[in-house]
Parts: structure tokens; sequence; C-alpha cells
């Protein structure tokens, strides 16, 4: 047991947060500034400049293990750079680490053909494009990947795909140019071989985006979230991912890092959001007193620490599993992560908000957009219920 | 004890009930989208044909008790019509019962003189006009009501109000045409005797509208909460509210009500939610069962299902006591009702969620936004810290 | 709605509370003292004296409901002296109203022959004896009486009973002379319709009481939990109630008032725990300030307050309802109080407990003991789990 | 990170896993069978067997850090080991490992002179001869130990001790021999400076037991919780611990290491428990179906395991920064263990109390007293309230 960060790690912690400081907290103002004006759905000049400074800084597609591209970090080691840039909404992009273009860049890594990551994962991994993820459909409770109804059927040498998904995360980026698509190669298959995965490009006839959604009335953008309608849309044949029928093989392999990474920026918005309220209750009085020195205020901050860092170790200790054990084997560990780490900080921006009066559930201190996108990811991947009961069953397996 | 309302109240429920069958629930979609188009801060042309209906099937201002101009109810048979009006963000306004108008309509008719209850009180019955009220500061907290920075000084045969507010909600409507303000007329008196409560034309110069605030992004249009700033606002001397020193009796005064009718419309977005998470559940399959069918869908129905109980006979008992004992002798039941109901809405709500899965954080089911809502209600008219340190002191009162 | 007792039951509430201050609690020091002294199974002389005095003010037998015998109060007029009763654990027997024989009384007044009235119910009335209830085996999950092992088998004029049953209460007692017990007469019958519940006089031959359990530690002298087994016992035919098959029937009607006076108890035990709370609170100091002074004191306190009051408004609304739909009307409000009441009265004393330090989990101030017994009654009747699930699917019904 | 143990921890992991395996496990029933019968307070014969066997097995006062007396363990080495003794009642003792042993050998090896360790510590390291911690008091709260009231009064070349004390630990045990007595030397001296510890050799005249308490019922016999009172108790002055006004100081040393033992054999029993649990919902049925199969019961099952890992990595991080940092830099950490272990291991048993309906509150499964056990351990050296009130004013520290 070691409970330290190794001198590697500690040094590119160091090099992040000094980042952090000097590109991204200063312009977080006029980042939401840009953003909230004009036009929804565009590029961040800003952004851009901060993501040249984070590629010549170095710190550049830190996230991807085993690969000749990213930086070579396991996952224990990319898992503690990733709280940090989890604390503010911008940093991900700025180094070229957010959702969901990091997935979408694994699964052209491990599971493209040469081709393929031609095309698409070398300007992926450069930053001058965007991808999206299409999965989740309105009709059905998808959590169970066997209910999708998209299809992908074999024409001559393409695929037609016919279907509509929403959540469709980054398909409001204008340099949006290519979805991951999962829908039905062949229905009548083994209930776990169904599903295909095809790359669209995002100008393809037939792709629509019908609206785009609202996460407790945010759009997200400039990235968003998409209703995408698939309407006889056309691709290659070449443009399948690992086969047909190997949808569901990939899902799995794409969720294991995406939960870790998603944690671990749910636990930077956490840390972030219990400094942000012990500041503030050491500015604030009522009632002749500082909200600092009431019992309550300290017995919140106390509970937020202790479920934080409780919260962090379950997380790395999955990280340090997929490692040394892999995915397969720390499925347990990475379900628990799904569960336990989305409703802590949920909790803990929750108590955050409390602190902070009126002002916390205005858009003025960020915590309010915070809880939003921390209480979407108890859905996100599957709602805590699927993952519960899976972590359950996984136990009762050792006394069967 | 009887725990069945009187035959004039069940037929109340009804007659609001088939109203809201008839001209609410059906409009929703359509009122929304009006809302939604174009400005935000407008009047809503659908709402004001539902509010003629209203006031012609007689259901109109069945809030005011012990007045001439309501419909003589008391807190106890208005409540569970208030209930019903809560189960659709439209309904408070057809009804003419909405905050925070129902407040101000108060205070006038209790406070008001003859001059200002012609020049204010009627038009707001009438549904005319709309008010707004103007207590919260950005800079202190507010709950601690001796912490107001807002002046309101004395100059010849006029007041002169300085100072900011927030969340002075109703203020974007195009008719809010008049706000009750609260301000320090003489900080050197007794805490609670300093702040006195003038009524402030919308019209005056230097009342400014510096932005419109959001609510976990939502910006509650068409009525909105705004930061105001007062900037040597002058007002007639007879503009004050029942005289010096007596803003902070008035506010307490104006509270009880405005807590049940918060309680109770609370309680029926929570009703809603439930209904809307079993007609989910019954719906929706994953893993080849419906929702409805898994153990721990039913236990968090059953779960919803007692909060809202007893959180309704908690209020309705708060309401009872008010009519039989009044305010002050309540006042421990009043807070239990602004802690409890509000949190345990809030809870139906996110259960709802995540029944309904991505669909329930989207803009599509209105759960994210009712949410929103609720989660508000935990910190205006205070946060849920200062009740609750209230209700133990009372408590402890009694072994003194 | 009325949240006021009528004039009879306010009176009634008087005189059993005066009965309370003059005999239970200035004795209860005594009652523990004798019931620990010695034997653990015998009669406590200075209770019997009570009893005697409780008889002669006429506070006997008040809980039997629409009856010759009892009071002839309503649920909703008794149950709010159940609540005092349910104060001190000896104020029950005192009065005559203690379980298991308050159930086996109603079950015998509402369907015992005229025959068995006489031999078993006078006496019961009469506080000369005492009974048990046999329901509940150790071999099988009990809460789904269709479980039920235990074998009742017409053998010429009379039954043979064989089975083995756990925590049958009141078993202890030198004075317990009946059991009802709760068998199968016809395992091939519909699955309803196979239990029957027979009378069997506690020295018919065969009756066994292998051991006494205990509950977190206690005994529960003077009455206690046995184990009991019946090897070829045997009763005559007439000592059936209702007639064969009849048992699950009997069992739901036994059980609705049962879940009022053991819910109303708890009531009474939170309510009491709440008051040492703050006394104790008021009395102890640490870190230079009262414990009352801190703020999560006067929080856990306001929560207290907050939560017995909602469930006793929960309670009394199902007394009510069964008083004026009935039980199966009002299974859905019974269930709820089942689970809602014992959780409700276990926080509050725990939080009692943390409040009194290491006195609140020892002997002195029956802090523990009421947890453990409260803990009990989340388990008795059915698990929690069983109930939830009933109330999720009746409001799921509502939709079908 | 490594969220590994070493070859060295796993391999006495194993070793103590195959000795519980062999003599503990088996013998559980017996040992309490030996404990239950007779005389309360005494030695069990099984038990000294056992304990030689461990000795000769060199699995034996492995507690002991840094010192030439113990195996020379780490904390985060001997972590591991200590939850699995804690999985059982008797194991902790049969080691040599329990407290308040293990406490008071640590604070004699740390602080004892020569002749105090050669007199107490080597038999108390061979388990010839047991020990009191003495500290608490019934008349003040204890937690805060400025309010101690013992006094500690020199007299010629005599202390002379007055006080009354409770929940001496250990003091049942008729091998106790000596206690370590908390009291104040000088009331007047600075608030951290008045306390001292000395040795109180358990025959010493004045030293009397007036009885011995419970614990939710439970005398934790044979080794038990007493009231002691101190009467005019003569001691030698060499018989102070490290000297006059040190005894808050050694008071925050014994605690740290303590608080590792207490928290891991809690997450021991939590495990043990989790365990049980599996185990029983795979075995009863109920309404048709396996308890295993139950949504409620696997979300039970899945929030015990998350909540036990957390817990658990949270205890190894403390433990190996008091290694590597020390108790003090640690204190937040320590603080954090203390509340969250206990809070969550009550949890945990109390959901598989649940699942073992009835037989979950008796005595047949361990459950309820590991209940009983852990809600003391909220208390035991100071309430939560305590410690999250330290952490919360250590968190809002980094700020000032």
């Amino acid at each position: 047991m070691k409970f330290e960060h190794s001198d590697k790690v500690n040094d590119l912690r160091k090099r992040v947060s000094a980042f952090m400081d000097e590109y991204i907290y200063p312009n977080e103002a006029t980042l939401y500034e840009q953003c909230d004006q004009g036009e929804r759905w565009k590029v961040l000049p800003l952004l851009e400049d901060i993501k040249a400074k984070a590629k010549s800084a170095d710190l550049w597609n830190l996230f991807l293990p085993e690969s000749e591209h990213g930086a070579g970090l396991t996952n224990t080691e990319y898992a503690p750079l990733c709280e940090i840039m989890g604390r503010s909404r911008w940093a991900p992009e700025a180094f070229n680490c957010s959702a969901p273009d990091t997935g979408n860049m694994e699964v052209l890594a491990r599971y493209g053909t040469a081709e393929q990551k031609q095309e698409w994962l070398e300007p992926l991994l450069a930053g001058e494009i965007r991808s999206a993820f299409a999965m989740t459909e309105p009709a059905v409770a998808s959590s169970d990947a066997t209910n999708i109804e998209c299809r992908i059927e074999a024409d001559g040498d393409d695929y037609v795909i016919n279907g509509t998904k929403w959540w469709t995360s980054g398909i409001g980026d204008p340099r949006c140019k290519i979805l991951i698509t999962m829908g039905k190669t062949d229905p009548s298959a083994h209930k776990y071989q169904q599903q295909s995965m095809v790359l669209v490009a995002r100008d393809t006839p037939g792709v629509t985006v019908k609206r785009m959604l609202t996460v407790f009335g945010a759009d997200d953008a400039p990235h968003g979230h998409g209703e995408v309608e698939f309407k006889d849309v056309r691709v290659p044949r070449s443009n399948i991912l690992l086969g047909e029928g190997r949808g569901f093989e990939i899902a799995q392999g794409r969720l294991g890092p995406g939960r870790i990474h998603h944690c671990m920026r749910a636990i930077g918005v956490a840390e972030r959001a219990l400094e942000d309220m012990c500041r503030r209750a050491l500015q604030r009085t009522a009632f002749g007193r500082r909200l600092a020195d009431m019992g309550v205020t300290k017995h919140h901050i106390a509970l937020s620490r202790m479920e934080i860092d409780q919260a962090r170790l379950l997380t790395l200790r999955a990280a340090y599993m997929m490692d040394t054990v892999g995915n397969k084997a720390a499925r347990s560990e990475i379900a628990q992560i799904k569960v336990a780490v989305p409703n802590m900080a949920g909790r803990v921006v929750d108590r955050a908000i409390q602190v902070h009066g009126a002002a916390g559930v205005s858009g003025d201190f960020g915590l309010a957009a915070a809880y939003a996108g921390l209480r979407t990811l108890r859905i996100a991947d599957g709602p805590d219920e699927v993952h519960t009961d899976q972590i359950g069953r996984l136990e009762l397996k050792k006394y069967l």
C-alpha cells in the first residue's frame, strides 16, 4: 500500500496545476462571456489560444494509455491530472482531454483500421476536429443496450442507417466531423452480438440534428447534446469498427477508462465546490457570526471532506485495478465508482449551494451548473440502479 | 381529529381540478411554446384568456383570507386548492394566486392605507398589473434581516432610497408596476425596528434592473428574478407601509401564509412528479422487465408516497394552527413546513428524474425545472439552517 | 380537516397522563429493580398494584373498539392515549393495553365463539391471565405467511399440531395461559386458505418452550419472546377460530389495529426520547458551551420534532381511515405507518443516544433498550421491505 | 499509488486468516457458551489454549510498532491484520491485540520508565495480566478532557486519587491488575496541562468497582465496562507516567493507533456482516423468490460493498500518513476515520440485520451485538460531533 503519487505524477500535477493557474482560472469569466454572446454553436477563440499553449507545454492528450499517441500514462497516473482538469469546465478541452472525444479516440486507437486512424484519429489527436458518440435513444430504456432500435443494414458495399438518437454529446460543435454510431446489424443474433458501431461522417446525407437538448435548462454550448435523426444514412462498409456484431464489446471496452475520467473530473468539481464553500463561509456573517463558526456549516464541510477523500481513493483503486488486473476483473470496482462518485459530488455541491444562499442557485458561481452536470452523471452510461444491481450480483456470486 | 375536507372545500377542489383539466393541462405545451418564442419578458396571450375564464368561473383570488376581497377562505380551506394549482407552473397565475403578488396583496390588504389600496391593491386583485418584492441583497446574508444595507432616508416630503436588491421576483413581467421594497430608515434603532417597507412604482426614476438572474440556468421568464438597483429613488412619504420601523413586523406577517402557499404548491409539484414516475415506470422496459416491476422502483415510489403524505399533513396542520391560534403561536409549525416540504419535494422529484433516465434532466418533462424551483425554496425566505435552528430553540425552550 | 382532539379524548388524555404522573413514572425505577432481581419470569407485585388502580380509575381496556367490552373508543380516539402509554415500558400492561394481549383479545372478541370468549376473553379482559401469539417460525421467511410449516391436522375430534415457532411474545409470563397458534390445516388449498388459527392452552402436553430469545441482548423479562415447540399437541376441534382455512383472514384483521398501537407507542417512545435529549443538552457542557447551544444539537432536535410530528399525523390519519373506510381501503395507509414510524422513532432515539454520550448506550436511561425495541419493530409483522413493496404496488395500481 | 499489500503483509494475512479458520471460527460457539455459563467475570479456558497456540505460531503482539517488543509492523502493515482479527469478537485477545491492553502497552512502551515496563509491560506482553484505562467520568461531558474532575494530589511521596470513572473497559477481567488513570494534578494550570496519568494497581485500597455497565443490555463479559470509584487511593509518586501535567499529551499519543485499530476491527465486523447478509439472502425465500433476487436486497448489498471499500481505503490512508508524516500532520485524517468507519459499519450491520429478519435482532447471529458495539464506537473517544467539528475547522484553516 502506498498513498503517494510517483515523482513523475507529482511533477505532472504541478505542471497541470500551474497551467490552470496561469491560463484557465484567470480566463474563465471571459470564456463564459464568449460562450454566452451571440451564436451558441461556435468555436471560442480564447479557448483555441489556450489549447495551443497546452500543446506547446506538452500537456496534450495525456489521457491515452498504452498507445504510441498519448503521454503513455497509466490510468492511475492520469487520474489525478484528470481531477485537476475537472475543476474547470473549460480545462478538459484545453488539454484535448474532453469527452466524448477521449472515448472516441480510444476506440479508434484500439479498434480502428489504419485508414480509419489516419482519417479520424489523427485530426482528433491534433485537436483540429471534434466528434460525437451516438448511442442513447429516446424511445427505449437505453441502459439496456439490447433495447436499441437503430438499424444498420448492409446494402451492397454500404451500410444504411436508420434511427433516432439523443444525448449525442458534442454534436453542437461546428468542428464535429465524425459520429461513432451504435445500431443493430443483426436483430436475430445473440442479444450481445446484434449491435455494431459504425463511423458516420457528420456531413453524410440523412444525418439531421432535430434539436439541441437542455440539461436542467442549460444547453451546454458550445458542444451541447443533440437529438439526431439518421434517415437512410449511407456509409461505406469499411466504416464499421472491429466488425459486425462487436458493438457491445467495443462499448464495454470504451466504458472503463471513461468512467475513471468522469469520476475524477467529478471529484475535481467537488473539491473546488468545497473550497468555494469554505471561502464563502469565512466571508459571510449572519446573526452576529461567520457562517464558518456555525456548527452545522462545519459539519457539512467535514462530511464533504470525508466523502470526497473516500470517493477519490475508491476511484484511484479502480484505476489501479484496471491497470493491473484489467477491466473485466475490475468490473465491480468500476461500477462502484460510477455510482459512488457522482452521488458524492452532487451532495458536496448541494451543500456548497446551501452555504452560498441565493447566489448558489444563480449563474454567478457555477455551482448550479455543476450540480446539473453531476446529476446527469447519475444517469449517463446507465442509471445508478443498473450499476448497483450489478455490484450486488457480483458480490452475491462470491457465495454461490 | 378529522382527516377530511369540508363539503365546501371538496366542492372547490372539484371545481379547481376541473378547471385544470379543461384549461391548464391541455394548454401547457402551448404556454411553454409562447413563453419560449421571441422576447422573454412579455404577456402570454393564452394565459390572459385562461385568466378571464378563471375570473368568470369565480375561481379568482381564492387565497385572501379574512378580507372583503378574496373568497373568504381560511388557510386550511385554501391550502388544498393551492396544492392543485401547484401542479402546473402556469396555474397559480391563471387563478391570480401567484407569488409574489399574493404576498404583496396581503400586505396591502392588511397594512395599506385606503389610497394605497385603491392605487395598487385594486388592479392587482383584478389581475391587471403585477408586482415585485425587493428584500434580498447580494452583498449580505439576507436571511438575517438586520444585515440589510438598503437605505430609505426621509428628505422633506419624500423618502430617498439607495441600495441594490436581487432575487426581486416578478420584475421581468412588463405588467409589473409596483415594488414593495425593504430598507433601513433608522440604522441606529433597535435591531428589529430599523427596517421599513415602502411602495416604489416600477417607473420611478433611479429604479434600474441591472440584469435578470437565472436559477439553475433558467430565467423563469416571463416573470423572472432581477437584480435591481435603487439609486436616489424618490417616493412620497405616503408610500410607507404601516409606518417607519415596522418593516420587520410586516415581513413576519407576510411570511406565514406565504409559507403555506409555497409548501402546498411544492406538494402539488411532488404529487405530479410521483404520478409521472409511476406512469413512466409502467411504460418503460429494461432487461426484460418493466421498471415498475423492479424492487428499487417500487421502494422509491413507496418512500415518495409516505413522504408526500406526511408533509401534506404537516402543512395542513400548520395552516390549521395559523387559523386557530395565530402565526405567532404556530411559529415552530410554520418553520417546520418551510424546511420539511421543499426537502421532501426535492427528493421526490429527484427520484422521478432517475426513473425517467436522460429524459428526466431534459426540458421535455419539466422535472429538472421543478427540481430547480424546489431547490431554490430551501434558500428563499431564509435557508433551512436558519429555520432548523429556530425550531431547535423553540423545542429547547419548553424545558427551560 | 380538524387537527384537534375532541373534548372526550382530551379529557381521557388528561386522565391517562395524570395516572402516568402519579403511578407510572415515579415507580419506573422500582419496577425495573423488581424485574431485574432474582427469577426473570415472574409477576411484579408493584405492577399488579398499579393495574388495580388503573382498573378502579376506569382506565382499563381502552383499546377495544366496537365492542361491548372496551371503552368503545374508535381507533382515532384511542391512538393518542396509546401514545401516552408508550412513553413507559410499564404503562401498557398497567392499563391492560399491552401486546400481544390486545391483539389476542380483539381476535377473540371478533371471531371467538361464546365458549371461547367465556373461557379466554373474560380473564384476559380482567387482566387475570395473559396470552401469546405463535406465528413466526425460525426455519422460513415468515413475512410470507404461505411459507409457514407448522401443521394442524384434524384427527377425530381433535387437531394435532406439530411445528416450531419463535418470537412467541409473552410466553415467559407465568400467567400466560393461552396461545393463538397459526398453522396449515390444508397445504393443498389455495395459498391464502391453507392457514388456520387454533387456541392452544399453555399447559397442553407437547407445548415446550425451548428457550427464551434475546433482542439486542435483552430478554424483555418478565414477558419475553420464546422459541416454542409443538410436538403432537392435541386440542379439541372446537378450539379453531372462525373455521379451517381462515387463518390468513384473521391475521389480516388482527394487523390493522395492532399497527396503530405499535406505531403510537413508538411515537410515545420517540417523544420521550426527544424530551430527554433536550433536557440533557441543556444540562451538559463541553468546550465551554452547553450542548443545547451547539448548532448540530439544535439541528438534530429540529429534525426530530419535524419527523415525530409528521409520523404522528400519518398514524392518526391511518386510524381515522380505519374508522371511516375500513382496513381494506386503508391498507396503503396502514402499511405506510408500519414503515415510517419505527424508522422515524429509531432515528430520534439514536440522536438522543448521541447527545447522552456513553450514558446513552448504558442501561441508565432506557434509550438503548428503546432503540432495540424500535429496531425490532422494523421486522416484526414483516420487514420494511415487504411493506414498501406493497405501498409501491398500490400506488402503481392507480395508473393501470 | 499502490493498492496492494507487500508480500510480507500478504504472508501475515494468510497466516492470521489460517489461524482464524483453524482456531477461532470453529471455537466461537464454545467460547460464547463458556462465557455465558456461570460466573460472568472469569478466564475462559478455551481462549487461554488458543492464546498459547497464537504465541507459538508467532502471531502475537503484532500491533506494537517501532518497538523492540512487537513484530515491528508499521500501522499500514498491521491494519489489514487487525481487520481480520476484528471479524470475531474473540480473536483480538487470542492474538494479544485487544483493547484496552494494546493502548496501555503502547503507552507503557513509549512513556514508561524501565521499572514501570518491567512491572507491567512485561506481563501484559506475555498475556499474563490485563489492564484497564480509566478516563471517562459519569458527571461530565468527558469528550472535553478539560472537564475531568478526578483529582490526583501529591502528598509526600505519594499521589492521592479521588474521583469516579465509568466505562473503564476490561475491569471485569479477574486478571486485570493495573489501571492507567487520568486525573488533574493541577487544576490551576493551563487547560491542557492540568491532567496527568498515573498507574494504579488494581488491588490498591480505595479502588472499588461500583457496578458493571451494560451496552445495549450486554455486559460484554468477561471483560466488561465498570464504574470505578477512587477514594483516597494512594500510589507512589513513581507511578506517574511521563510527568505531571502531561496526561493530555499521552492521551493524544495513545489515540492515533487506537483509532486505526478500532476502525480496522470495525471494518472486519462489517465485512463479515456483509458476508452473512449475502449467504442469508441466497438461502431464504419469500413470495416465491430468493431474497438475493430482490432488487432492494441487491441494492443494500451494493451500498455496503461501496461503503466498506471506501472506509477501508480511508483507514489505510490514515495509517499510511501516521507512518509517514506522523499523528499531528494526520489529525484530520485520523478524525475522519473515527467518524466515517463506525457509522459505515453500523449501517452495514443494520442492513444485514434486516435481511436476517427476526434472527437478526436475536443472539443467534451476533449481528445485534455487533451493532451495539459499533454504535458505542460513535461515542467512545469522543462523539462524532466533536470530530466533525475538528475536521471542519482544519478544513477551514486552509483558507485563512
